[in-house]
């Protein structure tokens, strides 16, 4: 009952910040939207700040989720850090060809998150660090130093999921170059480079 | 004479541009900085436009001046490909550091400039296209597709001089994450990867 009170919320806010942008996310707003006293909304939010950032978690939850399967399935690690990197890739690519307005307007919204920014890193991070750890455990990797194995994956290939970048190209297709990249990559794991 | 005047113009607007940012770069102001007639300075410049992309291509060789010396040196072409990464990077993260807000107006102005940001990037990709050619004819590169090692070299290391992703990170010094990426690029281009 309060999940889905709490749920109903969420998609009122998500609506309100399709139609009007990233400043109308205010608890004021959303009571109104849902015919709600503001207490009531409060009792789930206590304030503007706690709104956005469950409307960023949401948002980037749906990023992670099809990551997460991936790091949790069975397999050769570097297929799935391959799938893993291009997953990642689509699902961005994905946000700003299928819908660029609330793209930029979760970005506005990213950006007074730093929390809920920094927790989201630290999620891939995680990710890509089990990957590589289960590569090693097989011995398909030979790594050295698996905290430098893991900043690689993620700023070799940032060129195709930040989200400015990705913004920036118009959500072109840049899987050839990522597949070059990748390779590069899985290389450097592979042959004791780092 | 004329290249003199020429000089002084557009010493004067970036003098603009440090103290009242982009917007004030017009000709009319700089004319009346210069206690020169509008007249004149439309001599060397006939629009804003025009002044802006001067300015523009004017940073942006300040930012390629090392790295053309690098190409043009003598010596392995992975050595020269290193240091030329990283002296990309350097030049980049000096630029936020010594001087934040003029990167940031400058960042505006090649906003408005995508010819002459398309130009600097084109000439950036002939610049590691020539050492990757220097490191092929010499037997140092195993290389079967010249375009995409390329790319494969201004993809992996966006992260270290993309203007936007080095002012997000404060021109923190990633010197240590970028030899890594570095490393794994020069195995690549060595073992036949691409």
């Amino acid at each position: 009952m309060s999940e889905a009170t709490r749920e109903r919320i969420l998609e009122a806010t998500e609506a309100l910040l399709r139609r009007h942008g990233p400043d109308k996310v205010a608890v004021v707003d959303v009571a109104r939207s849902l015919g709600m006293s503001h207490a009531n909304v409060y009792r789930f939010f206590d304030s503007k700040g706690a709104l956005r950032n469950a409307i960023v978690e949401r948002w980037l939850a749906r990023v992670t989720a099809p990551l997460d399967a991936i790091v949790a399935a069975e397999g050769p690690a570097g297929e799935r850090l391959h799938q893993w990197c291009m997953t990642l890739m689509e699902t961005k690519r994905r946000k700003v060809l299928d819908d660029p307005e609330m793209f930029r307007a979760y970005q506005g919204l990213i950006g007074d998150a730093r929390d809920v920014a920094t927790h989201h890193l630290d999620h891939l991070i995680q990710m890509v660090r089990k990957l590589i750890s289960d590569g090693i455990a097989t011995g398909e990797f030979r790594v050295a130093d698996l905290e430098a194995a893991t900043r690689l994956v993620l700023d070799a290939t940032i060129r195709f999921h930040h989200p400015h970048l990705v913004a920036e190209t118009g959500g072109a297709d840049l899987t050839p170059r990522a597949e070059v990249v990748i390779r590069a990559i899985l290389g450097a794991l592979a042959g004791g480079v780092v």
